[in-house]
């Protein structure tokens, strides 16, 4: 197993995190890297939805993961162990990144040439909404044993997300999940929202969700 | 169904909050309120936790719940239909309460002259962690679904809790969790709290930690 690079996080002193999110679109566009944001609650899967997404992915992209924890390493090391390139970045007690603090861990995989960078943001359904990290897409995870009113609860997080990953789906059975609240909840907020089921556990809906990936990339690569 | 009051928090000017922090228990302890800060993810199952207990309290306590939201009113309803007494707080989009914030919701319940307040904080592993709000007590909630590797990534909110409840052990056969790296993780952080394990939907355990409770409680009406 290769050492896991751990990086820690510097506030960045911008004012206008907006524009410099525009700045670092700019830079990555250069480099023809595409950038995820992935958002959602501690233990939604988001570590485990990038690893089944991995094998779509192989062989088609070159990719790799920026894995915005408050502490420790966990999920890169188990991105580490399935063989996907990550950098564990720490946010020092701060429940979100900005711009600049995404460009931080984007700077740690430059030698790699990456054609996508999914940022796996810190778990949490409030602070990550708020800030424009400079990715070209927003991904939430919501999994079916967090309940069917998140959107009514959470609704910035909703409002700016592009794409929203139903997750657990093989667990349907257990919970009472609303799907049909849900979306309508979503909609409300966000009528032109993506809405995928999966399961990354069993696999369910994993292509559909990596083909519609692999062609925002190939549409953004030209 | 009574109407449910929503109260809009105002954002503390204090700048020591630990100070008003001690300052708010000294005024519950004048009125005999036991106050307890509820935290988790969201979907941890906080509303259903406080509603299962109640099943306990009845009869042997007068109480109610500060239900701590972003935006809607959904906990509070849930509650209301359960004839909980609750009082809905918006925090504005921030993620956390204050002792301050707290002081506003406790305020709103001042004329039922309750053994137990309960503040139900926002879902969110990061910020309420921070926050001093008052209470007598600090109690986490980690779902089975999210996972056993939340203690390593969220230390703050298992070194400053006074008692984990570990919800929806109903679903321990479906999820990859294992009880005694939570334990292990969680006593490494904090030698002395208490953990439970529940299912709020089927009602095991919940006795126990109602038990628990109570006592703590009896304890400290003297």
């Amino acid at each position: 197993m290769e050492k896991i690079t751990i990086i820690e996080l510097k506030e960045s002193i911008l004012k206008d995190n907006d524009a410099d999110a525009d700045k670092l679109r700019l830079e990555l566009k250069e480099k023809n890297t595409y950038f995820i944001n992935v958002m959602s609650a501690p233990g939604s899967g988001k570590t485990s939805t990038l690893t089944a997404l991995d094998k779509y992915f192989k062989g088609r992209i070159k990719w790799g993961v920026i894995e915005a924890d408050i502490d420790s390493d966990v999920d890169a090391v188990a991105l580490n162990n399935a063989g996907i390139i990550s950098v564990q970045a720490h946010t020092g007690g701060m429940c979100h990144l900005d711009a600049d603090m995404a460009r931080q861990g984007i700077r740690q995989l430059d030698g790699y040439e990456l054609d996508l960078i999914v940022l796996e943001n810190i778990g949490n359904l409030v602070c990550p909404a708020e800030f424009d990290t400079g990715a070209n897409l927003k991904l939430t995870i919501l999994s079916v044993p967090e309940g069917d009113d998140k959107p009514a609860k959470y609704p910035l997080m909703y409002e700016v997300s592009d794409v929203l990953v139903i997750n657990k789906v093989d667990a349907l059975a257990a919970f009472d999940f609303d799907k049909s609240r849900v979306e309508s909840d979503v909609r409300a907020l966000n009528p032109d929202i993506k809405i995928f089921y999966i399961s990354a556990k069993t696999g369910e809906g994993v292509e559909e969700l990596a083909a519609y990936i692999l062609d925002k990339i190939r549409e953004y690569r030209g």
